[in-house]
């Protein structure tokens, strides 16, 4: 913590960037309910669009706003400010310290993932290369999970629990009417919202039966084993991949099945392929099955897409409550003095479930990417009961089933 | 109402027929609960698989399960009993008999859509070919929302709660970070489950801001008008599309848009066209944009899928309820002596909303197809505020929304 006596005064600009969240709002109100009250701050400038709004000194101010109306917002899915994936480089250096000096701003909050505190830092270098005095914090959000130093991040919870929801749902529609299923999740790099589909699994016999992250290297031969051995097995098969699979040389699974299929792929200059369809690689998972094993097999193939991030009315309760609070931390920091940092979700138990919003380095977090520990991943195709443990509490309660005829069991 | 002294003795069958929903187990709970009390009545057979547990004589019996575990299976999403999309054909009569007489199944009640109480029919019709005595019902299911003689179906308040619900958090999310954005839905013939999404439309400048079902003919320069409109009036644009929108002759989107941008399409000797690609009608969409609106537009599209039928955690309590109460009426009416229906949701008001379960003939409703009323489509592109006051009570309510910056209002 500051001395306390380092309290200055001015106004207050806050941001959210990158992909939107459930919760990325509780965050936003979290810090203004408690900056409001600040005697060292004026203004709050909620920034149109991040750092867009910042750079354009295009704001909306936020101080005078009740509070019965700031908790409507922090319940509402998706970005209130608006977002933005802009990353400032070198021409915006001079704007956007003078956003920064006409405004008066001398707290900055900005809310996102691994870019956006990245962007964070560099908002800060700009007022440090002038000795411009200045709070700088970066508030964590992310679905993927892939914030370094980071237990889990706001965000995470909600969209675990929105594909587990899903994965309880298509793992009894499957068992209705057997065949087949592939569901893509989001993810290219890091793997915990596809590994969250494992939540499903009540009963034994419950999918998703295969689970593929990016951390592993995806063998599309191994692949047809794994769904022939479960199909033989169950007389269906549940399956969960990361939009992010690769191969062994990190050849996107989309392009390498694209090109296997006999599809024209473009590639650019510098090699890099892209992909139109949204939908291209469960279809192309769903037409290797067909190729490989039978083309009368009933293979279907679904891509979550946007729905995950923002789904209304599927919060987790732990991620509701998290994220406020660490938009709440990040202004009782910068009130008590510090200069700049990240909020981290660390937990030092798990039994009770505690969290601790701790303090650390921008440049620890910024432009980082956390992926997937080994012990979470099993023979490539699994996730471990370990994960289930860990994300848990994460994800909050869950709809439960019962089954009829459960296999090797009575009726 | 039968005369009351027509009770038979003997067993009941009931079976679950056509794609899940989240409360098709509502009603195989609802009539099961109610007829297990039955004095007549000895065993409750659920067919595995629908008819063809009927047709193998592979039944799970349901008498003995304790009203707590009924209470479990009610609330768990899809088919608890294994569903079926067979369609008996002559070849079938014979067993099925054979399977009615040997369970002496007296009571026989089958739970699905339009096509399910068309096999319900045949099976009575086999039975009644030999004047073998019983009673028989179809339960209405359907998230298509589709059956004749009915106001609405169990199925598609939840359906269309989840749709609602996606919209809600995608429309935020397209404000947040703005693009032109297509989400498909499910609905080959009828355009309900599309209409719905018509619901996340809370304030002024809320998407989906077009809206196309397969009951108007697919213009796709209209198309291209009504999006350039709406992205230069709004800066972004959210479109609703069902997944059978059409052009003039009748073809299919996806092929006409295929064949349009140089895919090759293949047809069989009917003609019929397979697409492949599960998000095909999106992607070409996207990609008609980009062809003709510019290609650095920011365009996504998404399917929503098999999600939409039986999401755990996203059901309608009006759907809930209304579910069970149609399995309940058709075992109340069966133990009263009529030998043959189909249950039917009317709505005699609309405030207070109340609805009746009226018996109507299974001709009436079998393999005919309900389509979206004319008064509910607005110039090809829109669903009126009529549709809206329709499947609100349907539907219940749903997450609120508080934006910040209103377009034209204030911050």
């Amino acid at each position: 913590m500051g001395d306390g006596n380092d309290i200055i005064t001015g106004n207050a600009a806050i941001g959210q960037s990158g992909g939107p969240t459930a919760v990325i709002n509780q965050s936003l109100i979290g810090c203004v309910e408690l900056i409001k009250h600040a005697t060292g701050v004026k203004k709050i400038l909620g920034m149109h669009h991040g750092v867009t709004g910042l750079f354009n000194q295009d704001f909306i101010e936020m101080q005078d706003i009740p509070q019965d109306r700031l908790d409507r917002i922090a319940e509402t899915p998706s970005a209130a400010l608006g977002s933005s994936r802009v990353k400032p480089d070198e021409s915006y250096g001079e704007r956007i310290f003078e956003s920064l000096r006409d405004n008066d701003i001398r707290y900055f909050f900005y809310i996102g993932g691994n870019d956006s505190s990245d962007t964070c830092r560099i908002v800060n270098d700009y007022a440090k290369a002038q000795n411009y005095e200045m709070r700088c914090f970066h508030i964590p959000k992310t679905i993927d999970n892939d914030l370094k130093c980071n237990d889990h991040t706001p965000g995470y919870g909600s969209a675990a629990k929105f594909v587990a929801c899903s994965f309880i749902g298509d793992n009894l529609d499957n068992r209705a009417l057997p065949g087949i299923k592939i569901n893509v999740l989001m993810g290219r790099h890091a793997g915990f919202l596809t590994a969250a589909s494992v939540l499903a699994r009540q009963n034994p016999e419950d999918g998703p039966h295969l689970i593929y992250v990016p951390e592993a290297v995806f063998d599309p031969d191994k692949f047809l084993t794994d769904v022939d051995r479960i199909y033989k097995e169950q007389g269906r098969c549940l399956i969960a991949v990361s939009e992010g699979i690769h191969d062994q040389e990190g050849e996107a699974m989309a392009v390498k099945l694209a090109e296997q299929q006999g599809h024209a792929v473009e590639r650019d200059d510098h090699g890099n392929v892209q992909l139109s369809g949204s939908g291209a690689l469960g279809d192309f998972l769903a037409q290797h099955i067909k190729l490989n094993l039978g083309k009368d097999l009933r293979v279907r193939a679904d891509t979550f897409g946007y729905m995950q991030r923002c789904f209304a009315g599927c919060v987790s309760p732990t991620d509701r409550v998290e994220a406020r609070a660490a938009g709440r931390k990040a202004a009782e920091l910068a009130l008590a003095g510090e200069r700049e940092g990240s909020i981290a979700i660390q937990r030092p138990s798990d039994e009770p479930y505690t969290i601790e919003y701790n303090m650390v380095k921008l440049e620890d977090v910024a432009a980082k990417t956390r992926l997937l520990p080994e012990e979470f991943i099993e023979d490539d195709n699994n996730i471990s009961d370990s994960f289930k443990k860990y994300v848990r509490p994460i994800v909050g309660p869950l709809p439960t089933v019962e089954l009829l005829r459960v296999r090797g069991g009575a009726d």
